[in-house]
């Protein structure tokens, strides 16, 4: 039952699509799921792809929308006319439907909100393209079920009938009271479990999670995930905490997996969310730049070793080829200890002051620095058969890998502290500044060792 | 409503446990989330946790043991006797006490499985221990809502009732036939829909979701995150498909985290599953070798340059000021690469062959390369006067930059063909192999372009 997208797939769709063969096609594209179909998509070009959404009904084609690539969606959505992309919009939940007109041009998102016949709908999707889409708001849908505290397990039952047919998934029943404030909540199971005639108030949980409408979705995210919840209610202000949307589990594992891609990529120098099927330019510009930084990284340690340049004489010539690996142990130094530093922060577990991690990172780096600089002494004592230039090298050596711990653990911190994204830091950022500063620390005391 | 761990809370905690004040602990604790009293017993030392964890009921410390940091964990459950450890894990479900078992030694299983009361509870986790916990039995629970497709509605409901109170959350029921083989699945909002004499299998939704138990929770979770899955039943075999278990979407959303966890983790050069507030020596075993790697690379460029040390007069001396520019630059370009792959094979979008992926690479990494090697060839020409050696140094850079490229997009590439983790690659480990062949590389180049 696995689907596998295999050329072979793609070109019966293609051939199907060249013959015009609507019925053959629709068959064939009514045997996957949404997700599926959207992966096809994302392999045609935009023409056949365009074939493809005017043939099926819009209740599929808005699901297989949401799940094709940005990129691609842009591109559907510029040959879709504003009517067109209001059907669509009619048929998805309203976050999802907020989500497709917010990457619309301001004009365009007036045009199509205007086409929206709901009026309900309308309203509802006009209300959440109004919060900032890092936030809880951002990112709950209005689809929910609600009942009054007043009302009876019967009663209840009833209505419910009439609103989880909009509700796709029911995982909790919210309870409020006439004044629209979140008092508690059921799951459908409690209500199935009770009789009849009891009042909702009478079995309603009153201690149930929430989240601000202001909210950041990484602290959403990271709540829902710690309580093992899968659904959160949104409330407008901690004060009246009035009921205004829910947050379900699916979109937190998007948030989540997107937040976990973008550190991955910035800890390796790519900015901006790419792919390894974007095109070349693409690539280029989340790329470029962070090696630009490395070039001027490099340019500054080719100024610092000229500046010793005088020191290229005699038994000191030798210091010059370790420069690699200095440069080599303060960048991975620096980037292992903002790694666990960034980690930390995502986490929340990162306690305690700013000067207790820093010296617990300088006792971690002198300890390690010190198991590799005896090494490395021994190295070169050994090949080179001058001790003090191996004492001279080695000792530069823990100065440089304590520095580098010291750098990696406290610019994440800053940053944070700052309100700036502390995976910044574990970039070719720190290693490029690691780089340089190892350099000039080494040659410096290096110098002073060897009294030249 | 949001929980803060602060020192005031901690210094509460212990106070009350100091003066034995059984009462007020546990109204005090009462007040919070197992997870949230799981956090506070990770800052506590042992005596001081073994003391919550025996004042307050099983129902409740079961779940905290289940939020532990792994190691805390370790040692309460070494302070526990089989027995207790039995009683903890009769309140848990099967999939969370097959969990803790699992991390106890081979005869304290043994004596804790003997001491579970429940029969079925113990054949169950019985069952769970045996699979290998990276799949998708060794993740799935045996709790679940099945109902047999010869049902009614209402019979359906009634019996629903008994089953429900031992299943925490309701996502679907699944239907069977009499073989127990999966027949399809509904959801309680569609029996609440449904007329109450209607047979189940008039109502049961046949396109159902499902994986294999032996399939890896990667895949599990992959296939989660894109149908928007909230859980998923566990089969047997494709034969067969008899159902055994179900996974729900919490399980993934630890999974997905670990995974990114991990994959960040090796990137910037950490193994194994450390955290900032770890001890200096685990956090020494985690770093030390992958620092050790990078030392034996910068060893490796030491005799590299000291292989060339004969170039060492005149105006080729600047070749040496430009190693750790080198360095530097074919490390950024093989992790950028590296990542990229790594990113793609986790998100199941890498296609195509081995080839038309290292052709892109190579186009990509060539024109970065050009517009790297352009502007440093101004650079030194300008600095230092000398075209020919700026010219050496540029054709290098976009030589090196190409290979390193191409590196850091096979490596990944043939480990995940071959069955290994490919994050591996983005670690040091491409890091160092691509300084020293860049810095051998950039002297062979630069010395022929030379004619030295």
């Amino acid at each position: 039952m696995q689907f596998q997208l295999t050329d072979e797939l793609i070109e019966q769709v293609e051939l199907f699509i060249e013959q015009e063969n609507d019925k053959e096609l629709k068959k064939f594209l009514d045997e996957f799921h949404y997700a599926d179909i959207a992966e096809i998509l994302d392999e045609l070009n935009l023409e056949q792809a365009m074939y493809v959404i005017k043939l099926l009904d819009s209740e599929t084609t808005s699901d297989i929308l949401m799940e094709l690539d940005e990129d691609n969606r842009e591109k559907v959505l510029k040959n879709l006319s504003a009517k067109e992309i209001a059907e669509e919009v009619e048929e998805l939940d309203t976050d999802d439907a907020a989500d497709i007109i917010a990457e619309l041009s301001e004009s365009r998102q007036k045009d199509v909100i205007a086409q929206i016949i709901d009026d309900e709908h309308r309203a509802e999707i006009t209300e959440l393209l109004a919060y900032d889409e890092d936030t809880a708001g951002g990112l709950m849908a209005k689809e929910l079920v609600k009942v009054y505290e007043t009302w009876t397990v019967a009663g209840c039952m009833r209505r419910i009938r009439g609103q989880a047919k909009e509700v796709t998934r029911v995982h909790s029943i919210y309870v409020v009271n006439k004044e629209e404030k979140l008092i508690g909540r059921l799951s459908l199971k409690d209500l199935i479990v009770a009789k009849s005639d009891q009042k909702i108030s009478e079995i309603v949980k009153v201690n149930v999670d929430y989240v601000n409408v202001n909210e950041k979705v990484e602290e959403v995210g990271r709540i829902m995930a710690k309580y093992d919840l899968e659904a959160i209610p949104v409330i407008q202000s901690d004060d009246n905490k009035i009921l205004l949307g829910r947050i379900t589990i699916d979109d937190i594992v998007d948030v989540l997996k997107e937040e976990a891609e973008k550190d991955y990529q910035m800890a390796a120098g790519i900015t901006g969310d790419v792919e390894a099927d974007d095109s070349i330019l693409e690539l280029t510009r989340a790329r470029l730049p962070w090696l630009f930084l490395g070039l001027l990284g490099g340019i500054g340690a080719f100024l610092i070793m000229e500046g010793f340049e005088g020191l290229f004489t005699g038994e000191a010539v030798v210091l010059f080829f370790f420069t690699p690996l200095i440069a080599a142990m303060a960048g991975n130094v620096g980037v292992q200890s903002s790694a666990i530093i960034v980690q930390g922060l995502a986490n929340d577990d990162v306690r305690g002051s700013v000067n207790s991690r820093l010296i617990k990172e300088m006792l971690l780096a002198a300890l390690n620095g010190t198991i590799l600089a005896i090494f490395l002494f021994l190295f070169v004592w050994a090949v080179k058969g001058e001790m003090l230039v191996a004492f001279a090298i080695s000792v530069s050596l823990v100065a440089v890998i304590v520095i580098a711990g010291l750098i990696g653990t406290f610019v994440p911190l800053f940053l944070n502290k700052r309100g700036i994204d502390p995976a910044i830091a574990t970039g070719p950022f720190i290693t490029t500044s690691n780089d340089i500063l190892g350099i000039l620390l080494y040659f410096l005391i290096a110098k002073s060792i060897l009294g030249i």
